[in-house]
């Protein structure tokens, strides 16, 4: 067929060979470097006078399996939004995120929770996996369609060690809160995403614009995808906050928050649509932006009013953004974005940063009590004051962006290596080239690549 | 293009408008009023000799997470069976239960929680915001593809208090119990939406006939909303019963029923049909039934055995509801019921209401032991017998059926007010005149709504 | 309608009374028997020196609901990838499973919580009932699509008690452990359903061969089912492991064997593949062996290393067997085997067992500690030594390939009588049969089974 002839000879071995290679590598770092943690290994689980409701699972694992579902369904579905790009949508999603789980246990094992030799397991490093798998999808999705799956797991390698570095500066060195990851997962995963784009530029992509929009169908799987985004972003954001009010509280805020960034893009979407019509992409992407825009403020004491003025202010710009900034990021900047990450995950995602910067700059023992502590420890202990921790905050976001940008460029230069296997302008947002795809038994032919009638028309 | 030419002027501008002013409306509202409660505070939390293991988080989250499931996922999915309804059916679902659980989050605090001038809220308000949502959501199946989101806007405005209202009369004043809301959810949203269904009927309707069936693809679509009801509901009838046996015991009855009223359901949709074939909407409907019916007795010591009764006839009266009395409901009564409600809520509602009434005239110390406190504290205290509980349970049905029937009512006329912006006749059950849909790639052409060749034909 | 009417007289109502009967006897039985258990009876509850939180529902119902969402979501649409049997997939599944999990409830009761004549019942039968429903629905993957739904009933009905009785011989006579079921599970629902389909083999089915493929939008609803099975797998493995870090660590081993048994599919997919393409089949179904391939061993100290070894070697396994194998199973073997469960459930089930012959003749009290009484009680008191575990567990295998395949052999001859109802050669993988299928609007009509133009077209 045409999309496979042109991937000759070598390259056609590149998915596997490269699946092959990083599993392997992976497995062998496994099994030098990776051990359970206490709270996992049977010969050193109950330790102290912990008793069994103790173990870190029974706090920890409703939260990561709504995270998992978010990364897996979530992140899959709504990128299958595409009329031809469902199969790899959503499977090359699975395959990205399973790499990126395993290479990232190992990078952030190195980077937190190495001693004696060994990296140390358990539900925080699984859920911190998942995270930095999150940073990947984001990034993935700018570059939807413009990509084989072997370009990506190349992708994937470089942006998890350099997710890892920039989180390492930010929360161990710099001492900047981010539980939700505004800055370290939507801010880094939207501009490595959308800097890579830049490099790896397509000025013929018109080529392949009849299949960039959605079907009817295409766009109700998309909203499996964005539903479940949404119903479990405040486990995605209080996943990893301290036990207690702490993760209580990081959930209501961006359960409250959600909730005024759905309003928003419902009232924003039929203002700037034609004829005051609702645009499904805003719908699908948009009302998800008041998750990103509290993952940094919403274990402080946001209050629930906070939650909805953020969201209400993320919804809207996020929906501006898909109607005028997203045209002119492709048409003057040259950044193809292919599922508006800039407007979801990289404007709310700066926004989320600032966000932070205020609340911690507001903080006071007076409203947090005792529970200072356990949100601004530096500040509890009285080695910053709260202005100073706003500033670490400020800070950690330039540094995001740089590891970002950078990292993003060198991914582009990566991915435009002319021996990597890389769709033709002409079959960008179409699964044939990679997957075996079946016949319509009802449909009529479509063009080219489906010459024979199928059977169920004899 | 044909559907939008109509929606003239100032109409246009009625949803996002709304959704400002009611978005502006709850925040300032929550600036006022609302205010983190002693579990989600930093300066309360921990209070007295609690642990972090104590937060009601750990106790409630997953069972909100399932709940918060069941209405976005659940409902959204399930109403999408229409053919060319499937954006309006999700998203405005969506857009409704956002608004809703705000709002309600305002009503219920200042019914329930108002102490000190502030409400305070947490995981329960959480779970109840979401409870209240989905009454609302009942109403909507009711009237789903006949109404604009505006109009959906202003009855859950107005269905929110009265929700608000009838729940504090039951609980609070008649010390009714209704754990997963029989009458206060069920009952309450379906008999709502029937009377308010009545008052905006159309005896004009069948010209959008066509579109009020399903394709192959939306009943699938729709069966996701129906399994993930299904699955979740042991969760949404336990989500705020007592913790410990009431919790477990709620979630295993619920369980049972649910299979029982699965079973009858298959059994009479294969009786009733035409040759005997089976019919999506009894499985997508009446097979959910089981769970409406022990929503007030399944925290009680219903028995496994009850459990199986309540579900098989709920099964049974709900599947011969869709085959019988839908069509005597809009030909006799005027009542255009586009998902049945009366089927699954309704009837099952009133049903599990009675059974309520049975399971608590019937509860002795004997039976409940140290856990007559927790189930019944009225009748634990000596304030009531078992059989004065009972009549209580059964004025509750009655105040519940008065509150659902006046709110509908009034419902139904402040959504015929002409300024507002409803569907035409012939454009009910259409996405189209809400939304850009996107062009079909491989369809023909489907007649004047559709008129030109997509781009993937050239 | 020609489906419809091969079904006479008599055939019709066997669907609709066996439910009623079924459905009759369970609750008579129910009646008689169940009783609530010491964690969810009113009376009962608290015992001890408990409190509220250490009732067993804060520690299970997490992990019994991603379970129960594997088997009605996962297992339903993932057997919806054919074309044309999408409503039963999903909605046999559904019905299946609401029976066995009753008939299970009470098969498992005699056999393990039947004292004081009465069967009790909480969290753990509730998720042993689920666990036996999965097991009947593996069988029908072998079946999918040639069996009428009353057929179905009859095999769940003889499966449920023979998956009892091998659950009772290598649980508690043999004293075998298997907590994820590669065996009692994965190993028996395989082989049952492969040796029934070989009992029931039907040399003309290629009369409906047609069918038996995907469509472009069923391979996305198939994902939907790949996708929560495998984000769910942690939790189905851990459900019923002891509590701390036995539960934990089987999650923890779990997720990163079915993250490497999804690299491996791709890789082999590829590899294998016409013209290096990948398929949706592969991805849907062999990236789930991981899952099974560690349901024995993933509570042990497996090492995360032994983890990725195992699942990347069932992904190879699976994968290869569906190139490969398949194709024999049928032509040499007369297996014909619907979704490939010998592939998913059956290789990766045995070598699931093996592994835990492995790791269990390799523990030591070094490497458990004191977790060796948890993990395996019989080594820790001294009753055996590693190497006999080992050599029960290997005996557990024997034990459970002897039950699958007589039983499997029973069920086909039950099915095989001539007096219920089975679906044509030409008329199998076609809901139409069954239900009442909804014209496409847009769809041009589709041969004899269509022959109105629907109502959109006029």
């Amino acid at each position: 067929m045409a999309g496979s002839s042109r991937r000759a000879g070598g390259r056609r071995l590149q998915l596997p060979l490269l699946c092959l290679v990083l599993q392997g590598a992976t497995a062998i770092l496994f099994a030098v470097f990776v051990r359970y943690n206490h709270e996992t290994d049977a010969a050193l689980w109950p330790w102290g006078n912990h008793s069994n409701a103790d173990n870190e699972f029974y706090f920890r694992y409703p939260s990561f399996q709504d995270v998992h579902t978010m990364i897996f369904v979530g992140f899959g579905f709504l990128m299958a939004f595409l009329q031809r790009y469902g199969f790899s949508s959503v499977a090359f999603t699975f395959l990205l995120a399973a790499f990126a789980l395993q290479w990232s246990t190992l990078v952030q094992g190195f980077l937190h929770t190495f001693h004696s030799g060994h990296i140390h397991i358990g539900m925080e490093s699984m859920i911190n996996a998942d995270f930095c798998a999150g940073a990947v999808l984001i990034s993935f999705g700018a570059i939807l369609g413009k990509t084989g799956p072997a370009q990506l797991l190349l992708m994937a390698l470089l942006e998890v060690v350099l997710f890892g570095l920039n989180e390492f500066v930010l929360l161990s060195l710099l001492g900047v809160k981010d539980a939700g990851g505004s800055m370290t997962i939507h801010t880094f995963g939207a501009y490595f995403g959308l800097v890579l784009s830049r490099v790896i530029y397509r000025p013929q992509l018109e080529k392949s614009k009849h299949r960039r929009s959605s079907v009817y169908h295409s766009d109700l799987f998309a909203m499996i995808g964005t539903i479940f985004l949404w119903i479990f972003w405040p486990s995605f954001n209080s996943a990893l906050t301290p036990l207690g009010d702490g993760q209580h509280r990081t959930a209501l805020n961006t359960y409250y928050s959600l909730s005024a960034s759905t309003l928003s893009t419902f009232a924003l979407s039929a203002l700037v649509g034609a004829a005051e019509r609702l645009d499904m992409v805003h719908v699908q992407n948009a009302a998800l932006a008041g998750g990103v825009v509290v993952g940094t403020s919403a274990e402080m004491m946001l209050t629930p009013f906070g939650a909805l003025v953020a969201g209400f202010l993320a919804g809207t710009v996020s929906t501006l953004g898909f109607k005028f900034f997203t045209p002119i990021l492709e048409s003057k900047f040259k950044i193809q974005d292919t599922c508006g990450v800039h407007n979801l995950h990289g404007m709310p995602g700066v926004l989320g940063a600032l966000l932070g910067v205020l609340v911690a700059g507001l903080a006071t023992r007076d409203a947090y009590g005792e529970g200072l502590g356990s949100v601004f420890p530096l500040v509890a202990e009285g080695q910053r004051t709260a202005t100073s921790q706003a500033l670490h905050q400020l800070f950690g976001l330039f540094v995001t962006l740089i590891f970002a940008s950078v990292g993003g460029g060198l991914g582009g230069l990566l991915l435009r290596l002319s021996c990597l296997d890389s769709p033709p302008d002409s079959q960008c947002y179409e699964d044939q080239i990679y997957w075996e795809v079946p016949e319509e038994h009802a449909d009529a032919a479509q063009g080219p690549l489906r010459p024979e009638e199928p059977d169920t028309q004899a």
